[in-house]
């Protein structure tokens, strides 16, 4: 690994990326540029910069991606009904590509030879963020300081920004037991009591929704216009990506609904415990399923449903940027072209209940087809004794064979 | 087709199969069979030995499946986490091949040379029977009313049963919009009103759950043993797999849980709308999906969830009886040996919450690895570089050759 | 179903189709426009013309399809390197959507109502005929006369033709025993003799290639120039779709190449024994994986391996027409943008052997890092520790908890 | 890492693993113990005790396993017909997990705290080793040798030796550029000249089989005979799994069968070239194929394809000691209880052709049913209509919808 002169770092402007970039500074004895990006996670990204530049940064990027991390990373993985192992809505894994390529464009640009992040050596955020910033940028060296220095304790972090002039913000006030991510589509807990899987989190660990005791009384119906996959208005209204998501967020939170408690399979190998709230992420699952029933075709929808699992994975595991992944990606989007028309939705104490799914313009239910009543020769039932005759046939002659053989 | 002789219809008693008991051995001269199970229907299964008798049926075979269903089908449908297209838990579906199962016993038993059913030339159920039939019998004749005579309508029918003498109960008073089936898996509606996807259904209709909105105020908290992917006791209290879920059932209506609304793809060809109550079921899902999150291997895990979609069309479009689910259970059932332990639910109005997972024996979630703080060396932070490095190898061979070529 | 006014005939010109024609002119007393298509079978397509006049047929369509057939049909295919039960090329099924499409346009063009083919109610080729023309024409009505005459027996077509003054050619001569059928991608053979799976077919069967033991002595060495997955020239000769098969077969059948001889599974549910030649195809398969070995992603070839027996069913079966295959097909052909290079082949006595590949744009071959000597620094050979450690990870957890629990 | 008092070495009783000996000696100053293993290398093992001694080892073991690698490991393998790629028979990967369970189990037995192997870090074989090892001891030590030393040259390798006293056989003699790997499956050339995938490698480099061209003129006709989807009979004469694999090495290279030249992707990221010669795999991947096709079921086959590319990677990539890998070979070997029975084969200048297959107690094979002839009604052609129509429904109302939409 040769001399590194500038690393962008992946900068969030509290005491851990704080201490990250004085620390690089020391040990490379390298330039910092500093990226921060706002994708929802509910905190001002605009104190980053005099933080960044009372560390002596001069390169300082400070950016609002909510839309496109919305437009470009939420939407299409919703277009597939993304679920990792059957619960996870992948709220932090679908955050991070925008962000590895968000750092290897401004190596680009700012002709630095590394990156930087300020995720551990346990977890998946290292990986995701790292193979995309080698997919993006393959010479770029990467900089993982939890990977490499000796901080392993809060208290020699704590020490670290003190003898360093690192303000230490909250310092005395009461420190949550948990290690939280957040951004548009979710946010997360990790760590402390959650790693006994036994332990039932408290109330007060939840900070988005209500809990479902505490929410509304009064159940809200609503509707969402889909075009091509993606949701375009809600009541009506005409809304951009992050408008969806932050409008249906406030209705989820208001309702209850959106918690999540499980223990999943990292990719670095071991099990972890996380806890999840996914308030808007929640409703669009179901509402998409919805309508998926009405306009997709009964092949394509299986399908994607067995696809589903492996392209969960890339994302989980980082790979968005792989070639595999942006092949599915076809596929699925390919798909989506019928998915238009409107769902409407209650939401109560919790609950997303789909009670009515429409399209004018590529609806495939035929219920003159369908009914139970006389369909007017729409359907000859006597076609059935073929179609099961045939389909019995191979069953029928192994039976026999066996009777005797 | 040769004449037949003697056929086994699988009589519930109501109208509809007796119209068809009758209409047999008008129709084809032949000795009928009576066979009556009860799988947790909800209704009686008694009268139906005095109604056939009335027909002047001489073999009459009334049998209580409960566990047997409950056992060989229910129990081992979720060792899968099944779900047919992301949502159905296929409380119909997994009746069927019991039910095909004793038709072909019986016909053998009894000397039959066709079974009959009551099932229309339109839905699912007609395969489900004829195909599990025709697996285990492969010589035998089957015989679908539905599919053959002119009772097309339900007045028609009405006039059939009134000029044979057959008793028509409830004839005056309100009759069911909806189609209905139901045993102890699962109640569904289906027709009538439910045939516009945009309507949504009443409160009236659901027979089973109370409303979330009806449901009890205070949560209940349970635990659910389990054994090789099974429940074997509730709140401690070792149970049969009947009582299982019925026990489950009870607790689920209470507090509003397990319905759904939704379109679904039918193997003959047309979409469907249908309504489920399905509050054991509900729970189930939920709860073996946390127990497997901590007992599983991750690829175990990933390949149950690639392969379930699979699973389940086998078992929607009547597979159950063939070679391909034989393998896949197996593969299934061999995953189970390790989930054993214990769940903690919280249920609330609606809400399946998991709030606790254990595994005396067999947890594979290893703390000192995940954990946050120090793990005395358990993991080496290093070896994530590789790990990195390595799988991102090919994309940044694929982005250099990209550049140069 | 309502009467017919005109059907349009796939149409061989051959005895049994002219049978067909006259039945379908006295049965259904309509119309009849004939449908001839050359895509390769090796017979004469222009007496059609004549046979058709002479048996009253107003609109007579005899088209050259061959160039359509393989660049949209047969091309797209081998983008996938389909093969259907891992050995069948797929030489009867991928001719069936063309004519399928073709039959359905007609019948939009000529105002039919209906259109009708000589495949027999027992094969695959009626369901590829039908279910392609029923997805392009919905509300077409399709004749199958095998599935209605009672000219069941090869006598009673031939006294039909007397009766009817079709004349029936090579009446006298010896007929092969065999069922056959052929295009620019291959010659099939059924029935007769083959009916036993043990029965070894006697040389003179084979009409196509050369013995292994009779084909060329001196070694052939080509090579193919890839353009997106498709072969665009030979030997450095630019040459069009169908001439890259006339000429692949040409030396393929020289050396004695692709000949099979299998059992396969058929759609309708039996087993049945065939044979084929294939000289073209067997080359394009060879070749193709070999520059795909070079020019794709490590997971995108594994990718399009899982998919590929699902994509072969669908073409076996039938579903080309079908969104489940187009989604495919999408993936299938963007994963092929960067297949372009040379592949060099040695043909010889029934061998393909690959002896080169190479790419100047997409070759992801990276000598520099794969090589036995000194890499300078390309690959960190310690990376490998923490690849295999973390890959480990899951598999030492389990160990360690089988040991201690 | 703890110090290593005792370490199993994986001993060829080669140049490369006696220096592996001697450095372990001395740079871990630890015990050595040796394994030496007969897996049909070809190679003398007994001479490795002597050289074992010589270097002062105590505890030697050399051990014959050729019948319980083809038993437990390839046998199982070809039960799924197993190929990497498409076109690599695994003969490389599958003897790496016998190896690796012998090393943990001398380990065990011997007390040793590590294992180590002469494996690169940049192939595949490091990865499988010690995945299994891990497996099977999670806690045991590995050392890699070739992935910590300096002795990266084979200038500093015989430098090494020199100066040890390690004797270096065949010093002076032209010394092949091809990096071989042999045992009872196959022999494989890496490097050298390969490492340009342009280049046709020279006759000369085929050590086991005849070329095509120089194979024997008269071809030669066998049977064998399966059970339970292994071989266990050639010509009639009953033979253990490893004379089943030299009896038909022996064949196969007389008639110039099983050659392969092919570029694979490794698992730890590079595309890597490789020249294979595996003469009784390929005639057993064609013949266990075509008993398959006789006696397997339709969708039994059509899973068992659509698995394959994950089992072969699962193999190719190290994780037979894994669960999942286990959990596949119980389906497949579930499969193979019918395949029962004889193939027919006929071996010539590098052709296997299946000319015949029978099973006296599995065939599924109805030529009653299949036939061309009269089948006296086994098969109601009327049925493929309702067949046909159902499966094209779908297709058909999407087709009326895009019309009136």
């Amino acid at each position: 690994m040769s001399a590194i002169k500038k690393v962008v770092l992946a900068y969030s402007g509290g005491l851990d990326t704080s201490v990250i970039l004085k620390w690089l500074q020391e040990t490379y004895g390298c330039e910092v540029v500093t990226f921060t990006a706002d994708i929802g996670q509910g905190e001002e990204v605009a104190p980053a910069r005099a933080k960044a530049e009372a560390l002596g940064v001069k390169e300082i990027y400070i950016e609002d991606l909510r839309e496109e991390f919305c437009r470009d990373y939420v939407f299409p993985m919703f277009r597939a009904n993304t679920l990792y192992e059957g619960e996870y809505l992948l709220g932090t894994s679908i955050a991070r590509p925008l962000i590895a390529k968000r750092l290897a464009e401004i190596a680009s640009v700012t002709g630095a030879d590394a990156v930087a992040h300020g995720a551990t050596g346990k977890g998946n955020d290292q990986v995701r963020f790292e193979l995309g910033v080698y997919a993006l940028q393959p010479d770029i060296q990467v900089i993982a300081p939890w990977r490499e220095w000796d901080l392993t304790s809060r208290e020699k972090l704590l020490a670290y920004a003190e003898t360093h002039g690192i303000p230490v913000e909250g310092k005395r006030g009461t420190r949550s037991p948990y290690s939280m991510d957040a951004n548009l589509l979710h946010i997360s807990y990790e760590g402390g009591p959650l790693e006994d899987p036994w332990f039932e989190p408290e109330e007060s660990m939840w900070r988005w929704t209500a809990s479902p005791e505490a929410s509304a009384d009064q159940a809200t119906y609503l509707e969402l216009d889909y075009r091509c996959g993606d949701i375009v208005a809600i009541n009506g209204e005409v809304l951009s990506p992050a408008k969806v998501l932050e409008s249906l967020n406030q209705l989820g939170s208001k309702h209850g609904i959106g918690r999540l408690d499980l223990v999943e399979n990292r990719y670095v190998g071991m099990k972890s415990r996380g806890c999840y709230e996914t308030p808007a992420g929640t409703i669009m699952l179901k509402a998409h399923r919805a309508l998926e029933s009405l306009t997709l075709d009964r092949e394509v929808t299986h399908l994607k449903d067995e696809l589903m699992p492996r392209y969960a994975n890339l994302i989980y595991n980082g790979y968005w940027w792989s070639p595999e992944r942006f092949l599915l990606q076809q596929l699925i989007d390919g798909s989506q072209v019928t998915v238009n028309g409107t769902v409407r939705l209650k939401l109560y104490k919790g609950n997303v209940v789909v009670v009515g799914r429409r399209s004018e313009t590529d609806s495939l239910f035929a219920p003159e087809i369908a009914t139970f009543e006389d369909d007017a020769g729409a359907y000859n039932q006597q076609d059935a004794e073929g179609f099961i005759k045939l389909n019995a046939l191979r069953l029928r002659i192994e039976a026999l064979k066996k009777q005797t053989h």
